[in-house]
């Protein structure tokens, strides 16, 4: 019989300085892989430090969460910068992050790029390809996180690194397999049970029913997570407990990547 | 025969943006160790990359040069930070450096924090505990530099690591082992050739004249030469040859580091 | 009879970007100035111009808070700046609110520096008469906000401005005026009655009684609430009403500025 | 007899902490009108007070120079800003150079954005209308400066401002009115003889021959001059006396926009 497996992934340590974000400690119990801010668009070292120690104490696996330098933007703010400065800022922040783990006694999974810069890779071959180059020489063995079906995926296949695509439990799809714009009505499942149902069929049918009623093909090897929010936790509880319950293994990147 | 030996190091990478700072490729040619400014008081992910380039290109051993988050002020104000936040700068920028060197295809040999960072390290046993573990949990194997004599030196010792004593050519120095104030008048030697044979007199006879007229003990493992100044590439072409013509070899830190 | 009357000012403006702090919509009730950042140590433009909006909509008067240029450290971390660069920064925070006071079609009252700003002019006369500088440079009419006793409201009268003396609540004061460092047992007053009994003697007497058990001169003109904590808002409220029960006015700092 | 006149402007006070960049007080000789940066894209509180100063010493007038927040990219990256984002970085740039300004005992002239704002703003009604509104509602008496027949004049004429089209000296235009971009060849004009001709005839006839062999109507109020390159200084001094002796007054916006 086959074993159906995916990954819970959530972005954390995304607190700086005098300012909290998140519920990292609380959410840590439910997901298996912590993409970690890396201070440019959240984050600074003394956080960096302790979301690491929390996710290796927890068992939780880590990757990067390298952002665009904005940080008054939270790095959401689409910025026109190069390929050659998008591999920059990935080296840069993969390494300072490294660095945590290795001093805390744990080792990187995973790399995951941050809001608009994850946005502008899915769409762009160039910026994909200098992002996936960037995770690629500081360590071969990374799993990249991407859009399912995103340039990111494909940039990493075509460098030879292992890849996890990533889908959203409470987003809606278009036929051509991209998300629904946020700017756009139903773009959002806001029915929880309906959010876990498109999950599941994601994992199990390797399947999702667009905004056009169509069925469209999608890899699912991990699952987006949000930490914020009043809802977030009872949510990710919910998600976990309703894919165990129907056969499909949570377990991280590591062991589903492709 | 005893061979003397001492190691050349100098700044570098603190261009940032639009910004360019210092001669790089030209000193690269007469030093043996470069410090690399890692974005927090001078540089940024692109001068971070290409000056690491350019020292594997000129065969330049490489170090993290981490400094205070202060741009504006280029790392030379003292901020009261404390020993944890002194040790999450530099795990944090030692990573971000280490992983240009590992995409580099290089390999890191030391660390020397900058400017104010380094002053007040040198003063405080805490700070300088908190540096040395930041530097030896992120790599035993990476030699710290720190003012010859200075807590620094103690601290890196004191957890397992080499050191490098570094000496000043262009600088007085106190009956106590400190460096004579900037503040004060006869704190710098401007005259080339006085600097040199201080210089000399450090490696092979351990000791140094103070402005009290006294001869005072010094460890002399890498002198330091100022990148900055109109003057200061030919003054680092006359020191490297001054010093080979009288029998001390010029080589890198990892040879002489204790 | 004389009219005994007080300022109650409260910091504001403190969240950046994603990042929320500070209650500032339920304290404007109970403040009669508020204290907005500008940017270097917390604070955002947007931030800013809604902070502002929100304080003209409360009638409550507005000030500058500026800060050192250190957002991760929240500006409570000492910098070693020049006199010179305390005028630039204060002049450039101070410029910056104005022009959100005006765009608004509101008039600015007054200026107070923040953190370790705040504490280093208290002690400092060149720091002090570099900050009064700024403000009387920029506008002769602000009211300059400092420690009761200290160097600040000592350079204030001096070049000119009119000045309010700040006490606190909630903190202990030391035989000198000075308060009682946080770093030591007794810094902080938490029972409530006793704060307020504390102020309204400063307000009423001019009078407050050290560690010492010494009764000390003190000058109340403007009393510093905290905004956050959970605990603010009901201290601020009772601190209000306890004040006006006793006969005191709680008024803006124009009104009772020397 | 008509007197042809024209505004020749440069961006002024680029440098950053230890970073140097521009010979304002050199071209500050030959131009009209200084374009100081604000702190987001270039310049620091210290630099805006020195280039003020140096600016109202050659009796040349102000404008505040408002970039976005990306000192890394010199301003010069697009980021998605939101109209109220672009409203909010300049009212409080303009704020923050304003009190420079006030502060010398001068008064400020103009506005001009920056680099990638300008270039932003110059395409979309809803960025110019915000950045306008900002202007106008610190001081309506402020000069816009934008790209001439842009959407920032235009924004700048129906909120009731001043304003002063822009144009460049070294730069070819198309049909339509715009740059050729910098990306295609004979983007530039780089023989300072046929630039100077350009100016002329734009200044006196109003018109410019594009690179598609059509002459299309311009309006020149203003000409941007370029403070950087080891050419500058020549060209800005050829350029102003080229003007006098064909008989175009080379003389402040003020006395020119419209």
């Amino acid at each position: 019989m086959l074993q159906h497996a995916v990954d819970l992934n959530c972005d954390m340590g995304e607190s700086f300085g005098a300012y909290r974000l998140g519920r990292d400690e609380e959410i840590l119990k439910y997901v298996t892989s912590a993409n970690i801010a890396c201070g440019f668009h959240a984050g600074d070292p003394g956080t960096m430090r302790k979301t690491v120690a929390l996710a290796l104490k927890h068992g939780t696996e880590i990757g990067a969460h390298p952002g665009l330098p904005d940080l008054a933007g939270f790095g959401r703010r689409e910025m026109q910068i190069t390929p050659q400065e998008a591999y920059d800022i990935c080296v840069y922040q993969i390494g300072a992050l490294w660095s945590f783990v290795r001093s805390e006694g744990g080792k990187m999974q995973h790399v995951k790029p941050h809001g608009a810069l994850y946005n502008m890779a899915a769409k762009s071959r160039e910026l994909s390809g200098a992002i996936a180059e960037a995770v690629y020489k500081v360590d071969p063995e990374l799993i990249l996180f991407g859009l399912a079906g995103s340039e990111l995926i494909q940039a990493g296949k075509r460098i030879g690194l292992r890849t996890a695509s990533e889908v959203f439990a409470d987003r809606t799809y278009q036929q051509d397999g991209s998300l629904t714009s946020r700017r756009l009505p139903d773009s959002l499942i806001t029915d929880d049970e309906q959010a876990v149902r498109q999950v599941i069929r994601m994992v199990k049918e390797s399947k999702v029913l667009s905004q056009q009623e169509i069925d469209i093909p999608i890899e699912a090897q991990t699952v987006c997570i949000h930490g914020d929010g009043s809802h977030a936790l009872e949510f990710a509880r919910d998600i976990r407990e309703s894919l165990e319950k129907t056969g499909i293994s949570v377990i991280a990147a590591k062991a589903v990547a492709r």
